[in-house]
């Protein structure tokens, strides 16, 4: 991460000024030690909010809601979310219960129930048991000490949670910025499948908020691919409640740049985090691609790479099999000039001009070892580049997947 | 099938008059019990032809060489094949090798070099084996026997062949197709990963035989995804040498219908096996989408969903999770209305007006044993139709791609 962003030791969504969370097990998921499947995440002050959701016709109740709140600028209030139920393929009902789920927030919050937004993840094609809804939100109490709770509420098949906080300094003024994800399945670029819920403290004109969330998001979660399907729940929001007292940042005005990173950093980290812990997976890949044409066109590259069903085997079975990687980023839909492709698999260098280079294949295996894997792509035409991240396939995606109804 | 296209019993590519193939091991795959890697199909007579090829823009020498010559307008007297090594990510030594590996068959044959087409699938980035391949072709035999082995050796991860052949009546003269294919993995709409190649003695005007083949290849090949790689070395051959003695078939013309359903029938069944028999595969996935507003936005949502790892797994676990098959179709680029789709497995409905039905579990469950499994969803909104072929994501997937450097 840049200098000018600082990681702060366990953060969470609550660390920014003004943001209280909560979280309880309603029993919307089958019940389990420690298991919380209903949350809410509130600000003291409305705040501004961007937002970016699937681009799946097919959304979810809360999504097709949360559209419409967002188009009207906010502000917003809280987020109320749940885990275990999708509420997607439900219907008008569906959208009815998802505006009761947000209105039962705002009553206990005393705010308007436009100012509250509504995210679900889980089964789809079941309605949201508004009964266990309703009597947990009314036992849910907020905390400015508890989002790590809230993290835990919005996991599905994640293995652990994912958060993160840090603080950027805009010429005096310190900011903070939190944020929280979700994902493990159903996840590819076009919003990786995931909630995320970022917060700050600053102070941020509404044109700043939408630019930094689209281009942060466009170089983190929609580089992540697990397994290809982009699902009806996709959403990520960023609320910005002002109580850093800066002057609002504006674009291109002092310390946007600065707040970009952080913006930027908190969405890296968090789609790294989503690739890791992807099902099955025991390894976290990331797809460096350069000399591309353009950005766009890296971008393209690296996410074929991660996607590909015949790399993410070949990570998990340490197979320095580098023709797959020359093969994705072929059909990529990138420009790509075959005798300019360089590959290198960690530090191995595999082929060069497009052929083959002579190699230890022994050293290319242990490249494939670490919980980290990089594989590099040199396509040799320009200046584009791009990261994307992944995770390898492995015989327990699949069993998690034909066993589990998600 | 038509009833007009009737099946030959236990039918090849040399069923068709003046076709004959040959077939050796070579050791350019690791020896086995009867395994084949090297062979010829070769017309008596110099053929009309017509071939489609990968669109991933690192294509293999032997497709970079076969698209010079169809575009030159052919004829073709043979096509020598080899499986094991891809002839890919090979530089300019590989197409000078795939030129010499024409040529040294062409020299057997007797006819001119640029009159031999090559085909090679197998492990990329290794060079071919040019000496194996010249003394294997030096013991190859010609026969109309020999269709059979010719279809063991093009196969790589397949289990078994796939092969087919069937008879047109064309008002008078009888006119046959013949058909062998093979896929296993790489496998992807935009050319199947696979090799096709297919037979005929009819005689055919150059665009019609070009227009028959892209339509069935739209409705078949393109319609089948394993994993979602689409390969190097794709490539679809029609060869048409006229030996049957009907008056040249064209557009509109007599005849012309029953022919093209000829092809249709030959490249839907390859399609179908290349499904049926993906690496790991236990089931035959067939997505029946109708109700769309095109048949291309038939084809688009189909696709989604044999594509999807999560519909994969889903019918390999039993699992009737109707939620993924809305889910695909919502991501797949058709145009959707989630409140119209009706969604059956096998014959159970599950989802209408885009709501959960009430159906039987176990029941569903049911529909998903067979070692075929029908998706049929209806989109509501117009006439459009398609069918797309995919087989269901196994440990066996994983484990053959993660051990086997192909």
């Amino acid at each position: 991460m840049s200098n000018d962003v600082h990681v702060l030791v366990d953060g969470s969504v609550t660390c920014p000024r003004g943001f209280r969370a909560g979280a309880v097990f309603a029993g919307i998921k089958p019940a389990g030690d420690g298991k919380l499947d209903l949350g809410m995440l509130a600000s003291d002050q409305p705040a501004a909010v961007a937002a970016m959701f699937t681009t799946n016709t097919v959304a979810a109740a809360p999504v097709v809601l949360d559209r419409q709140r967002v188009a009207r600028g906010g502000p917003v209030s809280a987020i109320v979310f749940n885990s275990g139920n999708a509420n997607a393929c439900t219907g008008e009902a569906g959208v009815r219960d998802a505006e009761r789920m947000a209105a039962l927030a705002a009553a206990r919050l005393g705010v308007p129930a436009e100012q509250v937004l509504v995210a679900s993840t889980g089964v789809i094609g079941v309605p949201l048991p508004m009964d266990l809804i309703e009597a947990g939100l009314a036992r849910l109490d907020l905390s400015p000490q508890s989002g790590h709770a809230a993290a835990r509420a919005i996991m599905t098949t994640d293995t652990r949670p994912k958060e993160i906080a840090v603080q950027v300094d805009l010429e005096g003024t310190l900011v903070t910025l939190g944020g929280m994800a979700k994902g493990a399945g159903m996840i590819h670029p076009n919003m990786a499948t995931m909630l995320a819920f970022l917060t700050t403290d600053a102070a941020v004109e509404p044109d700043m908020l939408r630019s930094c969330l689209r281009d942060a998001v466009r170089d983190s979660f929609n580089l992540v691919s697990i397994d290809g399907d982009t699902s009806t729940n996709d959403s990520v929001f960023l609320l910005a409640n002002g109580l850093a007292g800066n002057a609002p940042l504006r674009r291109g005005g002092p310390g946007a740049e600065r707040f970009e990173a952080g913006v930027r950093a908190v969405c890296t980290e968090l789609a790294r985090e989503i690739a890791r812990d992807g099902e099955g997976a025991t390894h976290l890949i990331e797809a460096v691609v350069s000399g591309a044409r353009s950005d766009d066109d890296a971008r393209r590259a690296a996410r074929a790479v991660v996607a590909s069903s015949l790399v993410k085997a070949m990570v998990y079975g340490l197979d320095p099999n580098w023709g797959r990687l020359a093969c994705a980023v072929g059909y990529s839909g990138a420009e790509v000039d075959p005798s300019r492709l360089t590959i290198a698999i960690g530090e191995v260098t595999v082929a060069r001009n497009g052929v083959a280079a002579p190699f230890d294949r022994e050293a290319a295996r242990d490249q494939l070892r670490p919980a980290e894997v990089r594989l590099s792509i040199d396509l040799g035409l320009g200046e584009g580049r791009a990261v994307a991240w992944g995770c390898d396939l492995t015989e327990g995606y699949v069993i998690e997947n034909s066993a589990y109804t998600s």
